[in-house]
């Protein structure tokens, strides 16, 4: 099965040409902004020149369909508010083209999808969150982004152009190209990554709640300072946590809102969210319990309350045997003696979609291990060399 | 000389209905709001009606000038984005009130102002600071609030009503009533603070540099995380400041902004504001090399860049004597065996305007001590005291 490089190539660079940011090759696409519905619309037109069948669902998860029982492979064309173009949109592409060859070279059956906002927009994953049924969708649709806009508001951007749902059970597993963003593969100086396992994820948002006043008439012993708590609070957490992380284990303050935000005024309101992903759900758990007494004891010591949003959390999810294997078979034929074994640290649409099939991904290297920024790039070798191990892989499973 | 209680009483009330937050007595009126824009037409039509001559210059500041020389009394009337009704509102309208009684009573001549911006959305004390000369308007106008709106575009708002700018050698002083917005009068149960001196400020707007990078595959060791390194130079300065500083010094971060602020990215770009307060200017030059110092080896170990930008600095202003006698005498007077002499920890536009003039202060208490927040309150008992001190002072001037 011989995929078309060239096609391959100038298709995935007209994906990135809708929300590119004229900041080296990066992309501002989010969920549902005019550049993702706008690409969307495009994806939908390549699908049907591809022969497939092209069907947009409710929460905007764009699919190309093949006749009868088929292979899924894809991944997610919506990109993080400053992201970069290939995080999602290889795997849609190197999707496109693997279906495309194998149409061509009566090659098994295979169908197409991008999902919609798994870059958390509206929470996480959203698209093939509510596809799997993992989130039901009126509940997804209250979620606000962080300006307020409900995804519910936001999904009429493509209500005139949906189909319907589309029935998991025409597909016998799923496979997702992505780039690594880390960075094993590069310092290594390899071409693919077979992954064993998705880690899993923890997030909660905690708000601390103390006194806002005056910054210069309010004496240090007399302040009860939300920024102060969250501070302290991250201090803390950093001691106690390195007992029970492993060097994989990663927490994450990425995301802080001080209230009323003046340089003259002390804080009496900070809201963050606390992030942390392993791969082993007993240690995720371990690291919960250390996150909430270790905030409660700040507002405790500081006379201040602590209230703990609702928990987002994704298990860590095994891979397929057998399409690990066929992947496996693929890197020894297509980059041999260029390839490993190794988890994935990110969480992917694949770690929904395993609650309704047997999964498998596969990872090419990020430049400098960067991603979730404009600067992130991969060789175009590398890319081509991914989509040939898919090609390899899915004649094997042939 | 003898004041109207309900008359002043009432005018403070009217002035709280311009941007009444329907919390509690609390106020929205931020320099220029629409608000603001409203409440200093309104005072213009209050002066005039108290027989003064309205100047309105092109900062926003509203004159009600008596004829000839006289001694100039105010504060400002716009407020913090969540302030309470008194802070500057009292100051001036208890000016108007005093100019009235002096008028009706054939005191000495009292001129009246509201100065615009004392809170500081486009920097700090930004109307007294360029009628008294010591910033350019040229270079106020260019000053952004957290919005990226300029004080040249908020000034267009009052563009039509402007008459010119005030000469302030027709002033033979400025005194300034204002609430504590501190602890010391209420918790003593004393109505009235003769003040000493105000003490000086300081003020940063600093940045950490890292990486953006993906919150699952980048491990922790690799991180170059701009939040991480503002908890870490928050909990080094707490530390060093100890040696340093008395218990009447105080230290704020109260605006943080995490960039991109996403709970998936750890953050490569942190801003902040740092402000330090103290009645010792070499204190407050010793607290800025410990500030200085703190940041760069914060941003030197963690392999990132910081950025200093431009430092706002006020000196410590004594009172003026004579000024200063006149109030204590006001307070033996009107409130005897119920008052003291003390510094302010906050700023006031007296602290500029001494830069023209004597300037002299007085307080009354908060209740809690709380300021710059909804909550902010005084006893109407302590307010009508405050005024009849002035009235006193202002009789033993004549």
């Amino acid at each position: 099965m011989i995929i078309d490089r060239a096609r391959f190539l100038s298709d995935l660079h007209a994906l990135r040409g809708f929300g590119a940011s004229g900041v080296g090759k990066g992309v501002v696409r989010p969920a549902f902004s005019d550049a993702d519905i706008m690409a969307r619309f495009w994806l939908a037109e390549r699908f049907e020149a591809a022969g497939l069948r092209v069907q947009i669902d409710p929460m905007g998860n764009v699919f190309g369909l093949a006749e009868g029982r088929s292979l899924l492979m894809g991944s997610h064309s919506d990109s993080q508010p400053e992201g970069g173009w290939l995080d999602g949109a290889l795997g849609v592409i190197a999707a496109l083209e693997v279906a495309r060859a194998a149409r061509e070279e009566g090659g098994p059956a295979i169908s197409v999808v991008s999902f919609q906002d798994e870059e958390g927009r509206f929470g996480g994953l959203t698209g093939s969150s509510v596809w799997s049924g993992k989130t039901l969708l009126v509940n997804a649709d209250t979620e606000l982004d962080y300006d307020g806009i409900s995804l519910k508001d936001a999904r009429q951007g493509i209500a005139g152009r949906v189909t319907g749902w589309v029935d998991p059970a025409q597909f016998s597993g799923f496979v997702e190209l992505h780039i690594e963003q880390g960075l094993t593969l590069d310092a290594a100086g390899e071409k693919i990554g077979v992954v064993t396992k998705i880690v899993g994820t923890r997030e909660i948002p905690i708000t601390f709640e103390g006194q806002q006043n005056h910054a210069g008439t309010t004496q240090m012993h007399l302040r009860r300072d939300a920024f102060q708590a969250i501070a302290e609070f991250n201090t803390l957490l950093n001691d106690r946590l390195r007992n029970v992380v492993t060097p994989m284990t990663v927490w994450t303050i990425g995301h802080v809102t001080l209230h009323p935000n003046a340089s003259s005024i002390v804080p009496g309101k900070g809201m963050f969210t606390m992030q942390w992903r392993d791969g082993d759900t007993d240690r995720l758990i371990r690291m919960e319990k250390i996150v909430r007494d270790t905030a409660q004891e700040v507002a405790d010591t500081r006379n201040m309350s602590v209230h703990f949003g609702p928990m987002w959390a994704l298990e860590p999810v095994a891979m397929d045997m057998r399409l690990k294997a066929a992947l496996e078979h693929g890197a020894k034929v297509a980059a041999p003696g260029s390839w490993r074994l190794m988890p994935s640290g990110a969480l992917h649409d694949a770690t929904n979609v395993a609650r309704l099939m047997p999964v498998a991904m596969l990872f090419v290297p990020s430049i400098g291990g960067i991603s979730h920024a404009f600067e992130e790039d991969t060789d175009e070798v590398d890319l081509v060399a991914g989509v040939e191990v898919l090609a390899q892989a899915v004649a094997s499973l042939g």
